[in-house]
């Protein structure tokens, strides 16, 4: 699985001393054949220098490695943090022996605290000397903060491989969110291909998840794609296939969100088109009072009705019709035309599946998300002290 | 204090049997005075029948008396929550020997739950045989439901007196938020003028409050005003104190928020207008990350730096320049031009003040929110269980 498993990549995890209790937090991930690539980058309004080079290095040239620290998300760090982050991506493609622009870098952690740079650079050598084909577990390890376990997921299929890791937990909210995906195929792709093919598998994956709302400085999905395969094109397997993994390391977040005991799968139907369905399934996914009834296994299914008619949409709320929608909890109805229906459903249990009916026309939309729980409040009110 | 203060108007709060704890849970205001009266209530989708019924009485006459049900909030109840609404003012209406709709009906609770209509029937003639002119603070504790404490608030002015109540503590947020407010007056208003100062009232007061986010099918904000001081026009005075007791009432609320042990008072300035400062201001009140931290007594402040820069605005996010922001909280600066500045800020006691300058132009806004407790889950995750 992960990033090393297509053809032609090699990774590595090592310590350089960033995170105070010694865990991995530099990683490192080459292409050995000639790749292309594309990414994805948060829409938030200052984002991290590390988002700012890599995109600046993507539009130069088509990307052959990229090394990532985690503990310090250098965000909000000014000039300064800026001429880290191009420290960071030259010293490393000086030791890759590469052209500075085909080496993305990212960040994550704490915001607010300038990036440790002589660590990072005494870390790097260590680095390039551990990258190997399998090294992809390793590199999964070195990008978790708050994450509990890696995620990393492998799609195989007509002769080719699509392999992914991914870190995030907290600040997790679509457009994107302190989430970072790196996706590594030996697919055959042209360069300036790999964009398109990028885009839409995001939008069902990491764009459908929240953990709390908060869109981070950071957010980076990136995919490198080789050829080194060597096989024929297929773009609707490859599609699918890449689809499939940002869906799983999606999955895989949600599953790992800070303080998750509920798993809520949120699917909408009925709305006025996709864009409202998505946005009524956004609401929900990122309510508290839903959350918070998730996490109580409560069955006060009209706090969900409450959400999904207060769903913010082009500077009012998305269309919900009270008189014609209805709404199922794991798959047992509680409200249906417009009344209540009589019944608790079953709430125990380690997943709510939330199945709402707008009742106005044909838009759908799915959603991932966490409940709200004590440890969630716990882990963010104890973050930095 | 209370809607009793200003002269010619009478109030009762009695137990009908809604709570199962036997609490007051049916409120009753009487203008004795011929009043004038105005509303403002929730944007929600599918706005609690009681809403619809008193919208449609305030459109065909002003309004003369209010009856308030806490215990059950008649939301997603469909047609028979809309008669059910509609007979619990044709009684109170009968009783008083009042046309229909000069009576007004708000109700606050559970959502999804029918109204206890032979409950209510059963228990108004007593609250009409208890109106009194002292009435008022029991009104107060008639409608409240997860409040700890009524919130009442009084401005004597020029001859005239403007007195209110509140109810509000969870899903509470703007556009409005399940929050009642009622506000009485002696100040002598025309037929048709009280809705133009209700609703600057509304605008700098409940509408710049958070406690979750969550925006309720019942909020309802009602000022009545019957001229019995007899005192002189002055409109500028009245707006004032109108305001005043608003916002008084909108801090109780905060003060009073489910699980609250920090008041967040934020004051954003510098951007790009008002508008953008106050969707800033508001991303900052709801932000679950700046909330816990708050808890936390934590000085993290990236993630209100982050939360700023990721203000939804127009379909994209409100403008801050990170190169030219800075943040003070409680009086301390911590991020300046770009750069964070060395030091961590007071961060016991129970208010945190965040003072954010956005860098880009003249726009400013005040937010009110409540911080993100173990008790704001507890209390949520157990509400109907």
């Amino acid at each position: 699985v992960s990033v090393t498993a297509a053809r032609g990549f090699v990774a590595s995890g090592v310590t350089c001393g960033i995170k105070p209790s010694g865990a991995l937090d530099l990683a490192l991930v080459r292409a050995i054949e000639p790749a292309v690539g594309a990414g994805m980058f948060t829409s938030h309004r200052v984002p991290s220098p590390a988002v700012t080079v890599t995109r600046a290095h993507l539009g130069e040239a088509d990307p052959q490695a990229f090394v990532v620290n985690s503990g310090v998300a250098n965000a909000f760090t000014g000039e300064r943090g800026h001429l880290d982050a191009v420290a960071m991506a030259s010293e490393t493609a000086r030791l890759l022996d590469l052209p500075a622009e085909q080496v993305l870098v990212c960040s994550t952690g704490v915001v607010g605290g300038l990036l440790p740079l002589a660590k990072i650079r005494a870390g790097l050598p260590g680095a390039v000397a551990a990258l190997a084909a399998d090294g992809g577990p390793t590199a999964a390890q070195a990008i978790m903060t708050t994450d509990t376990r890696p995620k990393e997921a492998l799609v195989e299929r007509g002769g080719f491989a699509v392999g992914g890791m991914a870190k995030g937990s907290g600040m997790i909210h679509p457009a994107l969110a302190t989430m970072l995906a790196f996706v590594t195929t030996d697919y055959p792709l042209e360069p300036g291909e790999a964009a398109a093919f990028l885009r839409p598998a995001v939008e069902h994956s990491f764009n459908r998840i929240s953990v709390d709302g908060e869109c981070s400085t950071n957010d980076t999905v990136i995919l490198l794609a080789n050829g080194a395969s060597g096989a024929e094109r297929d773009d609707a397997a490859f599609a699918a296939a890449l689809g499939e993994v940002c869906q799983s390391l999606a999955r895989q977040i949600i599953e790992d969100a800070e303080g998750v005991t509920v798993l809520l799968e949120i699917d909408v139907r009925g709305a006025a088109n996709d864009a409202e369905a998505t946005a009524i399934a956004r609401r929900i996914a990122t309510s508290p009072l839903v959350k918070t009834a998730a996490f109580g296994h409560d069955p006060n299914w009209g706090r969900i009705m409450v959400a999904a008619g207060s769903a913010p949409y082009n500077g009012g709320f998305a269309a919900l019709d009270g008189g014609r929608a209805s709404l199922s909890l794991n798959g047992i109805p509680v409200f249906a035309g417009g009344s209540p229906v009589a019944g608790d459903p079953p709430m125990d249990g380690p997943a709510l599946s939330i199945e709402l009916d707008v009742g106005v026309g044909d838009g759908s939309a799915s959603y991932l998300a966490s409940d709200l729980s004590y440890d969630y409040v716990r882990i963010n009110a104890e973050y930095t002290t």
